[in-house]
Protein backbone atom coordinates (compact mmCIF):
# COMPACT_ATOMS: atom_id res chain seq x y z
CA UNK A 1 0.00 0.00 0.00
CA UNK A 2 1.69 3.27 -0.90
CA UNK A 3 0.65 7.12 0.04
CA UNK A 4 2.02 10.33 -0.90
CA UNK A 5 4.38 10.23 1.88
CA UNK A 6 5.45 6.57 1.40
CA UNK A 7 6.42 7.45 -2.31
CA UNK A 8 7.80 10.89 -1.12
CA UNK A 9 10.32 8.62 0.57
CA UNK A 10 10.88 5.64 -1.53
CA UNK A 11 12.14 8.67 -4.33
CA UNK A 12 14.28 10.04 -2.00
CA UNK A 13 15.97 6.96 -0.68
CA UNK A 14 16.18 5.35 -4.13
CA UNK A 15 17.06 9.25 -5.33
CA UNK A 16 15.18 8.49 -8.74
CA UNK A 17 11.79 9.45 -10.25
CA UNK A 18 12.03 7.01 -12.36
CA UNK A 19 8.81 4.52 -13.93
CA UNK A 20 9.66 2.20 -16.29
CA UNK A 21 7.17 1.49 -18.86
CA UNK A 22 7.24 -2.30 -20.15
CA UNK A 23 5.61 -1.26 -23.34
CA UNK A 24 7.25 -4.62 -24.45
CA UNK A 25 6.77 -5.42 -28.52
CA UNK A 26 7.41 -9.44 -29.56
CA UNK A 27 9.27 -8.11 -32.57
CA UNK A 28 11.41 -5.50 -30.74
CA UNK A 29 12.62 -8.60 -28.39
CA UNK A 30 16.98 -8.58 -28.78
CA UNK A 31 17.20 -11.90 -31.23
CA UNK A 32 19.63 -13.82 -28.48
CA UNK A 33 15.82 -14.35 -26.83
CA UNK A 34 14.50 -17.57 -28.38
CA UNK A 35 11.34 -19.74 -27.46
CA UNK A 36 7.47 -19.42 -27.89
CA UNK A 37 5.99 -15.99 -27.64
CA UNK A 38 5.58 -16.52 -24.49
CA UNK A 39 8.69 -17.46 -23.27
CA UNK A 40 10.44 -14.49 -25.40
CA UNK A 41 8.30 -11.74 -23.94
CA UNK A 42 8.67 -13.21 -20.40
CA UNK A 43 12.16 -13.87 -20.32
CA UNK A 44 12.69 -9.92 -21.99
CA UNK A 45 10.31 -8.38 -19.45
CA UNK A 46 12.13 -9.93 -16.11
CA UNK A 47 15.70 -8.86 -17.63
CA UNK A 48 14.58 -5.86 -17.93
CA UNK A 49 12.96 -5.46 -14.56
CA UNK A 50 15.67 -7.32 -12.72
CA UNK A 51 18.62 -4.46 -14.30
CA UNK A 52 16.44 -1.90 -13.65
CA UNK A 53 14.83 -1.96 -10.38
CA UNK A 54 17.47 -0.97 -8.57
CA UNK A 55 17.23 2.33 -10.52
CA UNK A 56 13.46 3.03 -10.88
CA UNK A 57 10.86 3.42 -7.92
CA UNK A 58 7.96 2.47 -10.82
CA UNK A 59 6.76 -0.01 -13.52
CA UNK A 60 4.12 0.80 -15.71
CA UNK A 61 2.38 -1.80 -18.22
CA UNK A 62 0.26 -0.51 -21.08
CA UNK A 63 -2.26 -2.89 -21.33
CA UNK A 64 -2.26 -2.47 -25.45
CA UNK A 65 0.56 -3.90 -26.38
CA UNK A 66 -0.31 -7.26 -24.72
CA UNK A 67 -3.83 -6.93 -25.93
CA UNK A 68 -2.04 -6.96 -29.28
CA UNK A 69 -0.32 -10.40 -28.83
CA UNK A 70 -3.83 -12.23 -28.66
CA UNK A 71 -4.90 -13.86 -25.60
CA UNK A 72 -1.95 -14.63 -24.61
CA UNK A 73 -0.82 -11.27 -24.02
CA UNK A 74 -3.51 -11.13 -21.13
CA UNK A 75 -1.82 -14.14 -19.55
CA UNK A 76 1.90 -12.46 -19.79
CA UNK A 77 0.73 -9.37 -18.38
CA UNK A 78 -0.79 -10.79 -15.25
CA UNK A 79 2.60 -12.88 -15.22
CA UNK A 80 4.44 -10.16 -15.53
CA UNK A 81 2.71 -7.76 -12.71
CA UNK A 82 3.08 -11.25 -10.86
CA UNK A 83 6.85 -11.69 -10.94
CA UNK A 84 7.13 -7.61 -10.11
CA UNK A 85 4.85 -7.93 -7.27
CA UNK A 86 7.00 -10.78 -5.78
CA UNK A 87 10.49 -10.02 -7.18
CA UNK A 88 10.27 -6.03 -5.94
CA UNK A 89 7.19 -5.69 -3.47
CA UNK A 90 8.83 -2.03 -2.68
CA UNK A 91 7.88 -1.05 -6.97
CA UNK A 92 4.85 0.89 -7.34
CA UNK A 93 3.26 -1.16 -10.07
CA UNK A 94 1.03 0.66 -12.59
CA UNK A 95 -1.90 -0.32 -14.81
CA UNK A 96 -1.49 1.90 -17.76
CA UNK A 97 -5.32 1.04 -19.25
CA UNK A 98 -6.63 4.30 -19.36
CA UNK A 99 -10.11 2.94 -18.93
CA UNK A 100 -13.43 4.28 -18.36
CA UNK A 101 -17.06 3.66 -18.57
CA UNK A 102 -20.41 3.95 -16.41
CA UNK A 103 -20.48 2.86 -13.18
CA UNK A 104 -21.17 -0.64 -12.90
CA UNK A 105 -18.46 -1.65 -15.91
CA UNK A 106 -16.20 0.35 -14.15
CA UNK A 107 -16.62 -1.61 -11.66
CA UNK A 108 -15.43 -4.77 -13.89
CA UNK A 109 -12.01 -2.92 -14.89
CA UNK A 110 -11.35 -2.00 -10.70
CA UNK A 111 -11.33 -5.42 -10.29
CA UNK A 112 -9.69 -7.00 -12.92
CA UNK A 113 -6.10 -4.77 -12.69
CA UNK A 114 -7.17 -3.96 -8.69
CA UNK A 115 -8.55 -7.82 -7.68
CA UNK A 116 -7.54 -10.03 -10.16
CA UNK A 117 -4.23 -8.17 -10.98
CA UNK A 118 -1.87 -6.59 -8.48
CA UNK A 119 -1.46 -3.29 -9.46
CA UNK A 120 -1.31 -0.56 -6.84
CA UNK A 121 -2.75 1.71 -9.49
CA UNK A 122 -4.68 2.60 -12.94
CA UNK A 123 -4.82 5.14 -15.07
CA UNK A 124 -8.10 6.73 -16.53
CA UNK A 125 -9.60 8.77 -18.67
CA UNK A 126 -11.80 11.80 -17.31
CA UNK A 127 -14.02 12.42 -20.36
CA UNK A 128 -17.20 10.36 -18.73
CA UNK A 129 -16.87 12.27 -14.95
CA UNK A 130 -16.04 11.30 -11.44
CA UNK A 131 -19.00 8.91 -11.51
CA UNK A 132 -17.20 6.66 -13.75
CA UNK A 133 -13.74 6.95 -11.90
CA UNK A 134 -15.25 6.18 -8.65
CA UNK A 135 -15.15 2.17 -9.30
CA UNK A 136 -11.54 2.09 -9.42
CA UNK A 137 -10.89 3.78 -5.77
CA UNK A 138 -10.48 0.82 -4.02
CA UNK A 139 -8.98 1.23 -0.58
CA UNK A 140 -4.87 1.61 -0.87
CA UNK A 141 -4.95 1.73 -4.61
CA UNK A 142 -4.01 5.28 -6.86
CA UNK A 143 -6.11 7.04 -9.64
CA UNK A 144 -3.90 8.51 -12.21
CA UNK A 145 -5.81 10.78 -13.97
CA UNK A 146 -5.18 12.04 -17.79
CA UNK A 147 -5.18 15.63 -17.51
CA UNK A 148 -2.57 17.29 -20.13
CA UNK A 149 -1.27 14.41 -22.42
CA UNK A 150 2.16 14.24 -24.22
CA UNK A 151 0.76 13.88 -27.97
CA UNK A 152 -0.43 16.88 -30.24
CA UNK A 153 -4.34 15.44 -29.51
CA UNK A 154 -3.67 17.47 -26.43
CA UNK A 155 -4.29 20.32 -28.31
CA UNK A 156 -7.46 19.30 -29.94
CA UNK A 157 -9.97 19.46 -26.24
CA UNK A 158 -7.55 19.44 -23.32
CA UNK A 159 -5.98 22.99 -23.67
CA UNK A 160 -9.69 24.18 -25.15
CA UNK A 161 -10.87 26.97 -23.28
CA UNK A 162 -13.62 26.50 -21.45
CA UNK A 163 -16.58 29.19 -20.95
CA UNK A 164 -14.45 30.38 -18.09
CA UNK A 165 -11.08 30.89 -20.27
CA UNK A 166 -9.39 27.97 -18.30
CA UNK A 167 -8.46 24.73 -20.09
CA UNK A 168 -10.16 21.85 -20.25
CA UNK A 169 -7.02 19.83 -18.53
CA UNK A 170 -7.44 22.65 -16.04
CA UNK A 171 -10.94 21.94 -15.61
CA UNK A 172 -10.06 18.42 -15.20
CA UNK A 173 -7.64 18.97 -12.29
CA UNK A 174 -9.27 21.22 -9.93
CA UNK A 175 -13.04 19.01 -10.24
CA UNK A 176 -10.84 15.82 -9.02
CA UNK A 177 -8.25 17.34 -7.02
CA UNK A 178 -10.87 18.79 -5.17
CA UNK A 179 -12.56 14.84 -4.76
CA UNK A 180 -10.16 13.30 -4.35
CA UNK A 181 -6.41 14.00 -2.29
CA UNK A 182 -3.04 13.02 -2.70
CA UNK A 183 -3.08 9.43 -1.30
CA UNK A 184 -5.79 8.59 -3.27
CA UNK A 185 -5.25 10.39 -6.96
CA UNK A 186 -2.35 11.45 -9.02
CA UNK A 187 -2.52 12.57 -12.60
CA UNK A 188 -1.00 12.63 -15.96
CA UNK A 189 0.97 15.43 -17.53
CA UNK A 190 3.00 15.19 -20.44
CA UNK A 191 7.00 16.59 -20.42
CA UNK A 192 6.49 17.85 -24.14
CA UNK A 193 3.90 20.85 -23.11
CA UNK A 194 7.51 22.62 -21.19
CA UNK A 195 6.43 25.47 -19.09
CA UNK A 196 2.80 24.02 -18.40
CA UNK A 197 4.09 21.36 -15.52
CA UNK A 198 4.66 24.68 -13.42
CA UNK A 199 0.90 25.57 -14.04
CA UNK A 200 -0.04 22.13 -13.20
CA UNK A 201 2.18 21.85 -10.19
CA UNK A 202 0.89 25.02 -8.85
CA UNK A 203 -2.59 23.88 -8.99
CA UNK A 204 -2.10 20.78 -7.39
CA UNK A 205 1.05 21.24 -5.38
CA UNK A 206 0.34 17.89 -3.53
CA UNK A 207 -0.52 15.59 -5.88
CA UNK A 208 1.49 13.09 -7.72
CA UNK A 209 2.35 13.61 -11.37
CA UNK A 210 3.21 10.79 -13.72
CA UNK A 211 4.59 12.43 -16.91
CA UNK A 212 5.47 10.67 -19.96
CA UNK A 213 6.97 12.12 -23.02
CA UNK A 214 10.36 12.32 -22.05
CA UNK A 215 13.04 10.42 -24.15
CA UNK A 216 10.95 9.17 -27.36
CA UNK A 217 8.84 11.76 -27.54
CA UNK A 218 11.45 14.38 -26.87
CA UNK A 219 10.42 16.35 -23.83
CA UNK A 220 13.45 17.90 -21.71
CA UNK A 221 14.16 16.15 -18.47
CA UNK A 222 15.44 18.67 -16.66
CA UNK A 223 13.22 21.20 -17.29
CA UNK A 224 10.43 18.39 -16.63
CA UNK A 225 12.52 17.83 -12.86
CA UNK A 226 12.46 21.94 -12.14
CA UNK A 227 9.16 22.20 -13.09
CA UNK A 228 7.52 19.30 -11.43
CA UNK A 229 9.29 18.76 -8.23
CA UNK A 230 7.23 18.83 -5.23
CA UNK A 231 7.94 20.82 -1.47
CA UNK A 232 9.26 17.19 0.06
CA UNK A 233 11.46 17.21 -3.74
CA UNK A 234 9.74 14.15 -4.80
CA UNK A 235 6.08 14.32 -6.50
CA UNK A 236 7.23 12.97 -9.52
CA UNK A 237 7.07 10.02 -11.78
CA UNK A 238 8.50 10.24 -15.06
CA UNK A 239 8.40 7.20 -17.55
CA UNK A 240 10.76 5.93 -19.91
CA UNK A 241 9.67 2.96 -21.83
CA UNK A 242 11.20 2.61 -25.68
CA UNK A 243 14.55 4.55 -24.52
CA UNK A 244 15.29 1.75 -21.68
CA UNK A 245 13.54 -1.59 -23.28
CA UNK A 246 15.71 -1.19 -26.80
CA UNK A 247 18.59 0.87 -25.83
CA UNK A 248 20.46 -2.24 -27.16
CA UNK A 249 19.80 -5.21 -29.37
CA UNK A 250 23.04 -7.02 -28.29
CA UNK A 251 22.99 -9.91 -25.99
CA UNK A 252 23.76 -7.54 -22.42
CA UNK A 253 21.04 -5.24 -23.38
CA UNK A 254 19.44 -5.32 -20.27
CA UNK A 255 22.97 -3.38 -19.27
CA UNK A 256 22.31 -1.26 -21.68
CA UNK A 257 18.93 -0.40 -19.71
CA UNK A 258 20.58 -0.51 -16.44
CA UNK A 259 22.70 2.92 -18.01
CA UNK A 260 19.87 4.67 -19.56
CA UNK A 261 17.74 4.18 -16.58
CA UNK A 262 20.77 6.00 -14.49
CA UNK A 263 19.47 9.47 -16.33
CA UNK A 264 16.83 9.30 -14.44
CA UNK A 265 18.76 9.78 -11.21
CA UNK A 266 18.10 12.50 -8.88
CA UNK B 1 -17.30 -4.80 -44.42
CA UNK B 2 -19.87 -2.12 -43.53
CA UNK B 3 -20.90 1.44 -44.57
CA UNK B 4 -23.54 3.34 -43.88
CA UNK B 5 -25.66 2.22 -47.03
CA UNK B 6 -25.37 -1.26 -45.74
CA UNK B 7 -26.15 -0.51 -42.47
CA UNK B 8 -29.55 1.54 -43.55
CA UNK B 9 -30.11 -1.61 -45.53
CA UNK B 10 -29.64 -4.13 -42.96
CA UNK B 11 -31.97 -2.30 -40.25
CA UNK B 12 -34.48 -1.78 -42.71
CA UNK B 13 -34.61 -5.24 -44.23
CA UNK B 14 -34.70 -6.69 -40.38
CA UNK B 15 -36.85 -4.40 -39.25
CA UNK B 16 -35.41 -3.41 -35.70
CA UNK B 17 -32.30 -0.88 -34.50
CA UNK B 18 -30.98 -3.37 -31.68
CA UNK B 19 -27.47 -3.54 -30.50
CA UNK B 20 -27.15 -6.96 -28.15
CA UNK B 21 -24.81 -5.87 -25.32
CA UNK B 22 -23.30 -9.44 -24.56
CA UNK B 23 -21.74 -7.64 -21.01
CA UNK B 24 -21.69 -11.43 -19.27
CA UNK B 25 -21.57 -11.50 -15.65
CA UNK B 26 -20.64 -15.15 -14.52
CA UNK B 27 -22.50 -14.25 -11.22
CA UNK B 28 -25.75 -13.46 -13.61
CA UNK B 29 -25.81 -16.83 -15.40
CA UNK B 30 -29.27 -18.89 -15.50
CA UNK B 31 -28.34 -22.00 -12.54
CA UNK B 32 -29.12 -24.66 -15.69
CA UNK B 33 -25.90 -23.78 -17.62
CA UNK B 34 -22.63 -25.44 -15.30
CA UNK B 35 -19.66 -26.35 -15.98
CA UNK B 36 -16.38 -24.57 -16.03
CA UNK B 37 -15.89 -20.58 -15.73
CA UNK B 38 -14.87 -20.46 -20.15
CA UNK B 39 -17.79 -23.86 -20.90
CA UNK B 40 -20.74 -21.77 -18.64
CA UNK B 41 -19.82 -17.86 -20.71
CA UNK B 42 -19.77 -19.24 -24.04
CA UNK B 43 -22.67 -21.26 -23.45
CA UNK B 44 -24.14 -18.45 -22.30
CA UNK B 45 -23.60 -16.59 -24.82
CA UNK B 46 -24.14 -18.56 -27.83
CA UNK B 47 -27.62 -19.01 -26.48
CA UNK B 48 -28.25 -15.58 -25.71
CA UNK B 49 -26.42 -14.61 -29.77
CA UNK B 50 -28.76 -17.58 -31.31
CA UNK B 51 -31.76 -16.38 -29.70
CA UNK B 52 -31.41 -12.63 -30.48
CA UNK B 53 -29.65 -12.71 -33.83
CA UNK B 54 -33.05 -13.04 -35.87
CA UNK B 55 -34.11 -9.60 -34.05
CA UNK B 56 -30.64 -7.68 -33.97
CA UNK B 57 -28.53 -5.73 -36.10
CA UNK B 58 -25.36 -5.76 -34.19
CA UNK B 59 -23.33 -7.37 -31.20
CA UNK B 60 -21.57 -5.30 -28.92
CA UNK B 61 -18.87 -6.77 -26.22
CA UNK B 62 -17.41 -5.02 -23.41
CA UNK B 63 -14.15 -5.73 -22.29
CA UNK B 64 -14.33 -4.80 -18.80
CA UNK B 65 -16.50 -7.91 -18.27
CA UNK B 66 -14.21 -10.04 -19.87
CA UNK B 67 -11.27 -8.53 -18.04
CA UNK B 68 -12.63 -9.17 -14.61
CA UNK B 69 -12.59 -12.25 -15.44
CA UNK B 70 -8.95 -13.20 -15.49
CA UNK B 71 -6.85 -13.95 -18.29
CA UNK B 72 -9.18 -16.56 -19.60
CA UNK B 73 -11.69 -13.98 -20.08
CA UNK B 74 -9.72 -12.24 -23.09
CA UNK B 75 -9.73 -16.23 -24.46
CA UNK B 76 -13.12 -16.23 -23.90
CA UNK B 77 -14.12 -12.86 -25.34
CA UNK B 78 -12.45 -14.20 -28.67
CA UNK B 79 -14.18 -17.05 -28.97
CA UNK B 80 -17.32 -15.43 -28.27
CA UNK B 81 -16.08 -12.69 -30.93
CA UNK B 82 -15.51 -15.54 -33.80
CA UNK B 83 -18.47 -17.63 -32.69
CA UNK B 84 -21.13 -14.49 -33.88
CA UNK B 85 -18.59 -14.07 -37.08
CA UNK B 86 -18.80 -17.72 -37.93
CA UNK B 87 -22.28 -17.77 -37.38
CA UNK B 88 -24.01 -14.98 -38.00
CA UNK B 89 -21.47 -12.99 -40.81
CA UNK B 90 -24.15 -10.13 -41.49
CA UNK B 91 -23.97 -8.89 -37.64
CA UNK B 92 -22.30 -5.57 -36.71
CA UNK B 93 -19.69 -6.61 -34.02
CA UNK B 94 -18.49 -3.65 -32.07
CA UNK B 95 -15.84 -4.27 -28.98
CA UNK B 96 -16.77 -1.59 -26.48
CA UNK B 97 -13.35 -1.05 -25.34
CA UNK B 98 -13.46 3.10 -24.94
CA UNK B 99 -9.89 2.85 -25.64
CA UNK B 100 -7.42 5.72 -26.92
CA UNK B 101 -3.57 6.02 -26.52
CA UNK B 102 -0.25 7.96 -28.26
CA UNK B 103 0.24 6.94 -31.90
CA UNK B 104 2.56 3.92 -31.13
CA UNK B 105 0.07 2.63 -28.41
CA UNK B 106 -3.54 3.16 -30.44
CA UNK B 107 -1.82 1.21 -33.16
CA UNK B 108 -1.25 -1.82 -31.10
CA UNK B 109 -5.31 -1.53 -29.81
CA UNK B 110 -6.74 -1.77 -33.48
CA UNK B 111 -4.33 -4.70 -34.28
CA UNK B 112 -5.96 -5.98 -30.93
CA UNK B 113 -9.56 -5.35 -31.83
CA UNK B 114 -9.50 -5.18 -35.45
CA UNK B 115 -6.73 -7.46 -36.75
CA UNK B 116 -6.06 -10.62 -34.12
CA UNK B 117 -10.12 -10.66 -33.34
CA UNK B 118 -12.72 -9.44 -36.09
CA UNK B 119 -14.57 -6.56 -34.91
CA UNK B 120 -15.82 -4.26 -37.21
CA UNK B 121 -15.47 -1.04 -34.94
CA UNK B 122 -14.54 -0.40 -31.75
CA UNK B 123 -15.37 2.51 -29.02
CA UNK B 124 -12.64 5.15 -28.71
CA UNK B 125 -12.56 8.05 -26.17
CA UNK B 126 -12.33 11.50 -27.47
CA UNK B 127 -9.40 13.28 -24.60
CA UNK B 128 -6.76 12.72 -26.23
CA UNK B 129 -7.41 13.95 -29.50
CA UNK B 130 -7.61 13.35 -33.25
CA UNK B 131 -4.38 11.87 -33.62
CA UNK B 132 -4.95 9.22 -30.69
CA UNK B 133 -7.90 7.95 -32.71
CA UNK B 134 -6.24 7.97 -35.89
CA UNK B 135 -5.01 4.51 -35.74
CA UNK B 136 -8.28 2.90 -35.32
CA UNK B 137 -9.37 4.03 -38.78
CA UNK B 138 -8.59 0.78 -40.89
CA UNK B 139 -9.90 0.17 -44.55
CA UNK B 140 -13.79 -1.26 -43.66
CA UNK B 141 -13.73 -0.56 -39.65
CA UNK B 142 -16.07 1.50 -37.87
CA UNK B 143 -14.49 3.87 -34.96
CA UNK B 144 -17.80 4.70 -32.82
CA UNK B 145 -16.94 7.66 -30.82
CA UNK B 146 -18.16 8.73 -27.46
CA UNK B 147 -19.59 12.26 -27.77
CA UNK B 148 -22.76 12.53 -24.98
CA UNK B 149 -22.46 9.71 -22.64
CA UNK B 150 -25.17 8.51 -20.98
CA UNK B 151 -24.39 8.50 -16.89
CA UNK B 152 -24.62 11.39 -14.73
CA UNK B 153 -20.87 12.30 -15.43
CA UNK B 154 -21.53 13.90 -18.64
CA UNK B 155 -22.27 16.68 -16.73
CA UNK B 156 -18.68 16.70 -15.30
CA UNK B 157 -17.46 17.83 -18.78
CA UNK B 158 -19.36 16.57 -21.76
CA UNK B 159 -22.26 19.08 -21.16
CA UNK B 160 -19.93 21.87 -20.07
CA UNK B 161 -19.58 25.04 -22.07
CA UNK B 162 -16.39 26.03 -23.99
CA UNK B 163 -15.68 29.73 -24.95
CA UNK B 164 -17.85 29.77 -27.50
CA UNK B 165 -20.70 28.48 -25.32
CA UNK B 166 -21.45 25.31 -27.26
CA UNK B 167 -20.98 22.24 -24.73
CA UNK B 168 -17.30 20.19 -25.19
CA UNK B 169 -19.52 16.99 -26.49
CA UNK B 170 -20.75 19.44 -29.81
CA UNK B 171 -16.79 20.19 -30.35
CA UNK B 172 -16.23 16.20 -30.44
CA UNK B 173 -19.26 15.94 -33.27
CA UNK B 174 -17.80 18.65 -35.09
CA UNK B 175 -13.90 18.36 -35.10
CA UNK B 176 -14.42 14.33 -35.60
CA UNK B 177 -17.43 14.49 -37.70
CA UNK B 178 -15.25 17.67 -40.31
CA UNK B 179 -12.32 14.52 -40.32
CA UNK B 180 -14.42 11.34 -40.90
CA UNK B 181 -17.30 10.60 -42.97
CA UNK B 182 -19.95 8.29 -42.58
CA UNK B 183 -18.72 5.40 -43.62
CA UNK B 184 -15.62 5.58 -41.05
CA UNK B 185 -16.97 6.78 -37.84
CA UNK B 186 -20.30 6.85 -35.29
CA UNK B 187 -21.15 8.84 -32.01
CA UNK B 188 -22.12 7.60 -28.89
CA UNK B 189 -24.98 9.46 -27.70
CA UNK B 190 -26.93 8.26 -24.06
CA UNK B 191 -30.43 7.94 -24.48
CA UNK B 192 -31.16 9.17 -20.87
CA UNK B 193 -30.54 13.06 -22.53
CA UNK B 194 -33.83 13.11 -24.23
CA UNK B 195 -34.20 16.46 -26.12
CA UNK B 196 -30.33 17.03 -27.03
CA UNK B 197 -30.89 13.26 -29.33
CA UNK B 198 -32.22 16.03 -31.67
CA UNK B 199 -29.26 18.16 -31.49
CA UNK B 200 -26.89 15.88 -32.00
CA UNK B 201 -29.10 14.54 -35.14
CA UNK B 202 -29.40 18.13 -36.32
CA UNK B 203 -25.27 18.60 -36.18
CA UNK B 204 -24.66 14.88 -37.69
CA UNK B 205 -27.48 13.70 -39.93
CA UNK B 206 -25.51 11.53 -41.55
CA UNK B 207 -23.49 9.65 -38.91
CA UNK B 208 -24.81 6.49 -37.09
CA UNK B 209 -25.62 6.64 -33.32
CA UNK B 210 -24.91 4.00 -30.88
CA UNK B 211 -27.33 4.72 -28.38
CA UNK B 212 -26.86 3.71 -24.80
CA UNK B 213 -29.06 4.29 -22.17
CA UNK B 214 -32.52 2.41 -23.21
CA UNK B 215 -33.41 -0.07 -20.63
CA UNK B 216 -31.98 -0.32 -17.12
CA UNK B 217 -30.70 3.16 -17.46
CA UNK B 218 -33.96 4.67 -17.79
CA UNK B 219 -33.91 5.99 -21.57
CA UNK B 220 -37.13 6.25 -23.26
CA UNK B 221 -37.02 4.13 -26.61
CA UNK B 222 -40.32 6.03 -28.42
CA UNK B 223 -38.30 8.95 -27.72
CA UNK B 224 -34.87 7.68 -28.47
CA UNK B 225 -36.61 6.47 -31.84
CA UNK B 226 -37.88 9.62 -32.80
CA UNK B 227 -35.37 11.72 -32.39
CA UNK B 228 -32.32 9.71 -33.59
CA UNK B 229 -33.85 8.06 -36.56
CA UNK B 230 -31.99 9.73 -39.83
CA UNK B 231 -33.36 10.27 -43.01
CA UNK B 232 -33.35 6.60 -44.50
CA UNK B 233 -35.70 5.49 -41.66
CA UNK B 234 -32.15 4.25 -39.61
CA UNK B 235 -29.06 5.45 -38.70
CA UNK B 236 -29.36 4.25 -35.01
CA UNK B 237 -27.80 1.19 -33.12
CA UNK B 238 -29.66 1.22 -29.89
CA UNK B 239 -27.83 -1.14 -27.41
CA UNK B 240 -29.32 -3.22 -24.61
CA UNK B 241 -27.55 -5.53 -22.38
CA UNK B 242 -28.90 -6.36 -18.67
CA UNK B 243 -32.56 -6.05 -19.81
CA UNK B 244 -31.54 -8.95 -22.54
CA UNK B 245 -29.18 -11.20 -20.61
CA UNK B 246 -30.85 -11.20 -17.86
CA UNK B 247 -34.43 -11.07 -18.26
CA UNK B 248 -34.95 -14.82 -17.32
CA UNK B 249 -33.20 -17.02 -14.83
CA UNK B 250 -35.04 -19.99 -16.08
CA UNK B 251 -34.03 -22.91 -18.30
CA UNK B 252 -35.31 -21.08 -21.15
CA UNK B 253 -33.89 -17.48 -20.66
CA UNK B 254 -33.16 -17.74 -24.34
CA UNK B 255 -36.53 -17.32 -24.81
CA UNK B 256 -37.32 -14.73 -22.73
CA UNK B 257 -34.11 -12.47 -24.33
CA UNK B 258 -35.80 -13.19 -27.47
CA UNK B 259 -38.98 -11.92 -26.48
CA UNK B 260 -37.40 -8.65 -24.71
CA UNK B 261 -35.68 -8.15 -28.21
CA UNK B 262 -38.56 -8.01 -30.34
CA UNK B 263 -39.27 -4.43 -28.43
CA UNK B 264 -36.50 -2.71 -30.40
CA UNK B 265 -38.21 -3.66 -33.48
CA UNK B 266 -39.09 -0.56 -35.94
Amino acid sequence: MFTKNSLDQLILSKRTVLCVGLDTDPMKIPPCITGTLQQRVLEFNQKIIHATAPRCVAFKINTAFYEAMGHEGWYILMKTALYIKEQYPSAFLIADAKRADIGNTSEKYARAFLEEMPFDAITASPYMGIDSIQPFFKEGKYIILLALTSNKGAMDFQLQPMADGRPLYQHVLQKFSDHYDEDKLMFVAGATHGEILKVIRSMVPEHYLLVPGVGAQGGDLSLTLQAGINSAGAGLLINSSREILYASNAENFWEAAAIVSEKYGI
